[in-house]
């Protein structure tokens, strides 16, 4: 894990590198997947969509941009009842379009809608050791999460799903069928791209081949958005108290009420950044330097002018509205216009297809399976 | 897993059965799998596909015989050169032909050929639990075979690879993606029919459907077939000393030195059945009741005349040299014919994607992802 660590920190580039610099190479493949929660909060947005959107920006002739969403995935935590997985897909696919995502420029699809993630993904298990998933830290916390005791490990794996621990390999899938070479994610996701690059090589040797290009990591600005009513823990759409998450669909007198009801602090004078001290003030501020592409010292500088909580909050919540004003109009049309919201999606799949069937046909063959 | 045991004693039925009162209701799907371990010996044509011919000669208006070659499953014990495994298949499907499995009356493939496996393996994957793969038995032996050391079990788990695990997982894929109802089986895959079945009434239960028929387990004769120079082991193609295991497309000298050269024992007179006693005779008496499909008192009344054991290893000799004559020539035939192999391959696929398609789409909808 130590040598894992190494080489992604290594090859690892942020998102705004590349933008800032326009330095991804002509011809490469950018790939990345977000789950199907529905609607998108903000922590959503910021932590991949908007990312998607830069990177789709970047000047570089050749560039393929594959976007997905990670319906497959989505199984993986429990059976989910048919009607709420659709609309969530629906959902999603309507939230990245408003977010400006251009069904032109990127390909945008369902994970499930491209059967050749999951045929990939079986010749991938059969290369994968136990060992490996075992190490991977997210199945266990997810496992728990789900309920069981924590304390008896023995317990907790007994009941977990097959598919929770395979998640890592089915990524690894995602990526490589495209024979992607960039993939943006967050912190979090590092340790499964870890594991996607060294299923990669370990395609590669078996077969003595180098068919898969081993993808690189580039980092997603890792901005931990964080619940308005509780700021130690994170912005979640299952939080029971829905007024702590903020979706960028939201109405302005949505927006609004949650900001007013946000948890501050009783410091009086200008507001400034302080996670610790001041963890609701800072969240704030964190959300304005996500939406507004601007560092925190520029926002900070920017609220020179505040002088209590209640202008502050106003401040946040002008910028919300007027930055998501677009997105939600746009996200209401689409929501409305099944027709071509299922345009889009065929139009993706088969574009996705197009480039997954010829990649599986060279591992069946490199295999030996024809 | 004796809830299992006692629910697959109550269903299963033999193929014998089914063969002598022809009791296999209209409109069956009977489905079954052989792994591509190249040309077939005794062992695998009498544990498999002497069986699959009985059953698709059955008298069962509108029923489908689905047979197929495991290649994904060939996989799951290693990386095999693509050149062995892709003359392996070969082998395999002019094998079954060979045995006059007949591509009219039955659809023959390749599992690999049909996405729709690996596809439908991903969505049971997910709603299998880690606890009852861990108690399959099965997987733990064959990790054990690959070397790993057993009295360690982490250590041995650490290097096995997923596809092991997921193997009977990809199993019931195999079965319910053609909504198979019955499978006929030898007594070592039973427990992971056992499986395949409680994943089936899970994933009904799960989605609030009948979709999947639970499959019934047709018990194929389970006659071990053990190495000619050493009756205490299995046959086994892998073997170091091939004169250990017939080839039902060996030469008829072939055959003549392997039994020749057959351990049997010092006991003089005529020939009798004690598989404790007489290993050697006993297992070549179970050869020639397999191959015959008379039964072992049949097989030894009709050994009466048998002096010693010249003349009795003379007798098995012609029985499998004219048993086997017309499956030896077919297969020299087929292995000298590759376009109506490959012919014979695609139909099959075309056939089996047919229906696996179909499938596949009515449990995308069952799930919500459409």
């Amino acid at each position: 894990m130590t040598v894992g660590k190494t080489i992604a920190s290594k090859a690892a580039r942020t998102v705004q590198e590349i933008s800032k610099n326009q330095h991804l190479p002509n011809n490469s493949r950018v790939f990345s997947l977000i789950q199907p929660t529905g609607k998108f909060h903000i922590g959503n947005y910021l932590g991949a969509i908007q990312s998607w959107k830069t990177l789709s920006e970047t000047e570089s002739p050749g560039t393929q941009y594959i976007f997905g969403i990670a319906d497959l995935h989505a199984i993986t935590t429990g059976v989910k009842p048919a009607g709420e997985l659709r609309s969530n897909r629906h959902e999603a696919m309507a939230g990245i379009l408003s977010c400006g995502l251009n069904p032109k420029k990127c390909i945008l699809f369902h994970q499930s809608s491209v059967p050749e993630h999951a045929e990939l993904h079986w010749y991938l298990t059969c290369l994968t050791s136990m060992g490996a998933l075992n190490r991977m830290t997210q199945w266990k916390s997810k496992a728990r999460q789900l309920g069981d005791d924590e304390s008896d490990q023995l317990k907790f794996l007994e009941h977990t799903k097959a598919g929770l621990l395979c998640y890592p390999i089915l990524q690894a899938a995602d990526i490589l069928i495209y024979r992607s070479t960039h993939v943006p994610v967050g912190d979090d996701q590092s340790q499964h791209l870890e594991m996607c690059r060294s299923v990669a090589i370990n395609f590669n040797n078996s077969y003595k081949t180098n068919f898969f290009p081993i993808p690189q990591t580039l980092l997603t600005p890792s901005k931990k958005i964080l619940s308005l009513r509780n700021p130690l823990k994170k912005m979640s759409k299952s939080d029971p108290d829905q007024s702590s998450c903020i979706y960028i669909t939201d109405a302005p007198e949505v927006i609004a009420k949650k900001i007013r009801k946000a948890t501050t602090d009783s410091v009086q004078g200008p507001v400034y950044f302080d996670p610790e001290a001041r963890p609701g003030v800072s969240n704030l501020i964190n959300i304005l330097s996500g939406v507004t592409s601007q560092s925190i010292e520029q926002v900070v500088e920017d609220l020179a002018y505040v002088k209590d909580h209640k202008q502050f909050k106003d401040h946040v919540t002008d910028v919300l509205v007027t930055e998501f004003k677009q997105q939600r109009e746009l996200f209401e049309e689409l929501m409305k216009d099944g027709v071509y919201l299922e345009k889009v999606c065929h139009e993706g799949r088969d574009k996705a297809r197009e480039i997954a069937t010829k990649n599986i046909e060279e591992v069946r063959k490199l295999i030996g399976m024809d």
